[in-house]
């Protein structure tokens, strides 16, 4: 790793992330201001603002079509594992903003089968379970089940499987390899599985019989599957689909701006786990009270200051007061702890709430033929 | 190609194939008289006291099971063409032979999916159409629809897919390419494929949540399949599949006695058709009457023979009259010709009224969860 001290692939996310080299690296675009004004309420919108979401492909393309008034939709997905992050959340939060703002259907794939397959040790009843469980975290978002259905993989299969194998006939194990970084002890399974990741990118142009192309929000760690997805539409007839990606939020355990590891909140996280949680947080601090008060720490390092800028702190002014305050060292590390503790409480707390509220919800969000 | 002259692999049947060297090279086991003895009504089947059928694994197991009243079902498969020949029909023919004799459920796949990944320039509607084609072939050898399910792999695979993903996960591609001889240029869903067709053979075990096998009836070349099928089993949990191989019935061009080619006698073939595919098929005949006359012909590469031997005459009497004209030269080749027209011809027609009798039922085979 000398050109590139990171590693992000769909199934890994290491070291510290250059999102700027992941651009030039993916081929992707950056968001540029002429484009962001062009999509409804984004100055409301952190995500955009604040360029968390800020690479993209094909974006001006869907944005032509909703200036025209014409049909488009949202997909986004999750690979279900046992409990929700803030860091699994803020891809969500972005696509609910994006379909409140462009008043869209939204397909959101639960890719119980990737989980299954990718991890070691995992039955088909483990991933079940969570993604009952990660659900639960998605309904409470307040998505409206008319305009968003959830397709689970291993459920809904039928609905994808012939879509999933037009795309398989077009990817050669040489591509996959080139693409994912496959090696002969991949199992067959992880192998064939991006077509299933495909599917719900043409689902709707397949079932419509017309083309019904759609913008799929995801970290960009997701780019690659998606590459695959772009080079086989023309060849199936089908509309690209367009992307706009966002960074991962990184994990308090720090040191490593890496992904959202073990020390990250989880949603049934107890208030009293979440102080433990933040207090024994990795900081951009000094060694000393004294240094920092001196030389002031660095925010641009600090985990505890992105989960400010990320999700809980949504006041431009106020988030600029904390990383100068950090910058200059008026604010010490414990104190600017202490204060998200009290931003990340009740935020958890009125999400549980909802959480509870959405185990009813679950089946008004299945997946039919004629959902949209 | 120095030690064997032939291929058989689930996807090309090449050469004059040598049945002994394939139960050496697959590792399989000849079916002994004392194993034949046990199966029900052996006498009255052609396949077996022919020894078409001749090679098994683990078929003893199956027998001693059904000796003590224990529970298993058939499995078996056919990869939907466009039209359905006489070759692809003798294993269809044996497992009916078979599930009259025990008494037991079969499961048939339509391995769509397949046929799909695998042929160039095939698109899901022609797959869709041979399926259909194909299961009038099927249900038209009088399979009792109580007993009889049919599986087509696109419509059906909410039932297959979470035992193919289980399977997937303990096949790599290292795996897969020593079975199959897969290179990078084979497409995902080409590798991922097995896993499908290892489902069936575990979907009963699954569904009832008991050990409950079964005994796949099959042409040789699908053992490489099955090899998988059983290695992963015991991983799973569920019990390995037994086997029963048979030959497969040479083409009508002959030359090589290599697989049914195109002249091959198509259930949808006309009189005349048939007729003239027999008038010109390659016989174990002399150059001239005469010299066939004086030295005899050699039935045992010739696929008119065959077609007796196969299928179209079940008297042990009359065949072995035929071989034995044939070697002395009594019987010239146009007058055996005849002979097998006039035997196939009434066999097609038969055939052709129950096929359009089968239109209508084919509903009555759909697999559901309470089939069984």
């Amino acid at each position: 790793m000398k050109e590139d001290d990171f590693i992000v692939t769909p199934w890994e996310v290491r070291g510290e992330i250059d999102y700027d080299r992941l651009v030039q690296k993916f081929g992707t675009s950056y968001i540029t201001d002429d484009l962001l004004k062009r999509i409804p309420d984004y100055r409301e919108n952190i995500f955009l603002r604040r360029k968390i979401f800020y690479s993209h492909r094909d974006l001006n393309y869907i944005l032509d079509r909703f200036e025209k008034g014409q049909e488009f939709y949202l997909y986004t997905g999750r690979g279900p594992s046992s409990g929700t992050h803030l860091g699994h959340m803020i891809p969500w939060i972005f696509t609910k903003t994006l379909q409140d703002a462009f008043g869209v259907p939204l397909i959101f794939q639960m890719t119980d089968d990737e989980k299954f397959l990718f991890k070691e040790g995992l039955d088909l009843s483990d991933t079940a379970q969570a993604t009952l469980d990660n659900m639960m975290d998605i309904i409470a978002l307040g998505f409206d089940p008319r305009k968003t259905k959830i397709i689970i993989d291993t459920r809904d299969i039928q609905y994808l499987y012939r879509i999933a194998l037009r795309v398989a006939k077009h990817v050669t194990f040489s591509t996959a390899k080139a693409v994912f970084g496959f090696s002969n002890s991949n199992n067959i399974g992880s192998i064939f599985y991006t077509s299933i990741q495909s599917a719900p990118a043409f689902l709707l142009s397949e079932m419509k019989g017309r083309d019904f192309p759609c913008l799929i929000p995801c970290g960009i760690d997701q780019d690659p599957h998606f590459r695959v997805t772009r080079d086989v539409a023309p060849v199936l007839g089908y509309p690209k689909p367009a992307l706009i990606h966002g960074k991962m939020l990184p994990g308090l355990s720090g040191g490593k701006m890496s992904s959202s590891g073990q020390a990250a909140l989880y949603t049934t996280d107890s208030n009293r786990e979440i102080e433990r949680k933040v207090m024994n947080a990795f900081t951009g601090g000094r060694a000393t009270v004294e240094e920092q008060r001196k030389l002031g720490a660095n925010p641009d390092i600090c985990p505890v200051y992105y989960h400010y800028e990320f999700l809980l702190e949504e006041s431009d002014e106020r988030l600029k007061k904390i990383y100068e305050d950090c910058r200059s060292g008026a604010m010490l590390c414990g104190e600017c702890k202490q204060m998200l503790i009290s931003k990340a409480i009740p935020f958890m707390e009125r999400h549980k709430e909802k959480r509870e509220k959405a185990r009813d919800k679950i089946e008004d969000f299945r997946f039919t033929p004629e959902a949209f």
